[in-house]
């Protein structure tokens, strides 16, 4: 008879997100007339540029002709699509083959634990986006390594404490830090796996909101980094695709095992036998928000969040004397020494009528922290500024 | 460093499909003026129904406004389909909670299979739809049992083979033979679930070619299941949505571990970590697809498939005696006694200029068979049957 998943037992109880909206309701429940403002998951607000809606609405009734009808596409994705961003993004340093169409980050940062299998030992940023741990623990790694990263460190950490590590996990611009690799942090970091032999899994869905340069925005504009690291990516921030979804992820057939073998021809063939497939239509899509007017509405909308990023920084300044972030990540990262996560959590829910999250569940790092959204309209953003000068 | 997942080695070489696709793209390079007609993947070909597909392109539309744009769903999918499905298809003998909106059938066994975890004694049908073998062998199976269905047991198999088997993996309307349960053999199935105290994950995929009484539309029409069974099911063959992604899986309350601990809590935490929702574009589909018409324009696709099925069926019946399948299913199912599949493919390539699928490719027990599909035009079926009279 089944037994339960051990690895299971292994999670802690509540998964982040759900907890907050627990507590939230419970807030509310008590307090029916509080006009809360969410400043805690980062969903974007803003709505899709009508070029990419037009190209999926045209694509869902091409879908309906007898001309335009398609099933099944190929599980790896849309050749074109492929192409584009191959072309797009990593200026053809890559070919097509090496790109994977998803469904979304979160997703292929899951099926990528899946498909490396257990036994690993991981090392992991901390803080970070909860699923690298959670993945890790699901899918039975030997051993998890925390490498914090701290205002001390300027948030990035001791890499010598992933020493031995099969797989590191890099998010940049980091979820929940803000903080973004420079180009020398890059290079230590991938000097650091060749050094150590570890494979990097760098989750670069913020990388829109990098602006200024100086920092890289692939892990790939470092040398070396194709015999080192999978970069998995995300049209979620780039074009607000958190509904649609729809992402990437590269893996360079320069990777390879201890033993030789291709990693490349193994995930392909992990695609093909589980995933089916992005949907058409978000390929539709992806492939307008790639075109010279999908990307300057891109544009357009980052400049948008990192204007209520600064805007609230500025608010939040008032209470806080340390707020990190907001300069290429559409989050703030408040420091409130020798306070708990979720009393501040608390704090902010009952003093300002704001949900923000608790940075201790992004890792022990974050014990002292909150993460604060600029996802927000700017209005709800003008009001949340407004609230600290109560 | 990082070794090489091991249980990705139990895989065989090359992945069905894929192999198909190489073989025929090989005869086309030295026959580039044959006609071939792909009766191979199983692929719908008929355009969505336009009241479908002017529902998403209507959310498209919707979400490039202020007031219409949302970014992440509830990762189980919005409330009003979930409630939808359990209303329309489960007669609300399920509350809206207990089902789970998948981006597809197929993804939904992987991810499946990746919760259930390693070490596990799994019994599937032979022949069965890949992804059941792979998933068992990737997600670390202690021991995998074939359950061989076949002419001689009217393609019910021998439980008492599944003796001691944690999870019996089960597909009706079957992938590849066409073979569906009757309420009998659905009866004894679950029965001897609850005896034997296993799992089972039923794939209903194929449900709506069930079209004459007699034989159950969803395990859930035999007493006794919800507490054995997960019914893991899709919208690819109900409206045409294999490019577009939607599908669902019904995990009931009732449902336990050895241990007592529910699934049902645990599949939640596990879908919330590493799925981030449907599109919600397909899940707009889903819904239209739901509505009295949106069932009524599935029905006229399945009567024209089942059409195509059995026009098939009339032309093979000239080239060998026994074809199963085609009553309940798209799939037709040839019997050529004492002869070996791929040798029935290449010969039904070259001779016939059709692409099939050889039976070994679901297991040791479609060796002496081909699957041929009916998801043609109606068109391409008639001269698919014409060959034969040459």
């Amino acid at each position: 008879m089944l037994r339960r998943n051990p690895t299971l037992s292994r999670l802690k109880g509540g998964y982040l997100f759900p907890e907050i909206e627990k507590r939230t309701q419970a807030f509310l429940k008590c307090n029916p007339d509080a006009k809360l403002i969410s400043l805690g998951i980062g969903d974007t607000t803003l709505p899709l540029p009508p070029l990419i809606a037009e190209a999926m609405a045209r694509k869902a009734l091409e879908l309906a002709t007898v001309q335009g009808y398609r099933g099944y596409g190929p599980e790896e994705g849309l050749q074109e699509l492929r192409e584009a961003i191959a072309h797009t993004l990593y200026g053809d340093s890559f070919s097509f083959e090496e790109i994977f169409i998803s469904d979304g980050a979160g997703s292929d940062i899951g099926r990528l634990q899946a498909f490396l299998g257990g036994g690993l030992k991981v090392a992991l940023q901390d803080p970070v986006y909860p699923v690298f741990l959670d993945g890790s623990l699901i899918f039975d790694a030997q051993e998890v390594r925390f490498l914090p990263c701290l205002p001390e460190n300027n948030f990035f950490p001791d890499l010598s404490r992933a020493q031995g590590c099969d797989v590191l996990y890099f998010c940049s611009p980091n979820n929940p830090t803000g903080a973004a690799l420079s180009y020398e942090e890059m290079k230590e970091l991938i000097s650091f796996a060749h050094r150590n032999r570890s494979l990097i899994v760098f989750d670069a869905a913020y990388v829109p909101f990098v602006q200024r340069s100086g920092f890289p925005r692939s892990i790939y504009d470092v040398e070396g980094a194709s015999e080192v690291a999978i970069e998995v990516n995300s049209f979620s921030k780039l074009v607000g695709f958190t509904g649609v979804r729809l992402g990437w992820t590269v893996v360079p057939k320069a990777l390879s095992y201890r033993g030789g073998e291709k990693i490349h021809a193994d995930w392909r063939r992990f695609i093909q036998t589980f995933f089916n497939g992005a949907s058409r239509l978000a390929q539709a899509g992806g492939l307008a928000a790639l075109t010279p007017l999908g990307r300057a509405a891109s544009q357009k909308n980052m400049t948008y969040y990192l204007k209520n990023a600064a805007l609230l920084k500025e608010g939040l300044q008032k209470v806080v004397a340390r707020v990190y972030g907001g300069e290429h990540s559409p989050y703030l990262w408040a420091h409130f020494p020798k306070k708990k996560a979720w009393d501040l959590f608390e704090e902010f829910l009952t003093q300002f009528h704001l949900v923000t999250i608790p940075g201790s569940g992004f890792g022990p790092s974050g014990e002292e922290f909150l993460r604060l959204s600029a996802f927000g309209s700017r209005d709800s953003v003008r009001e949340a500024r407004a609230r600290f000068d109560r």
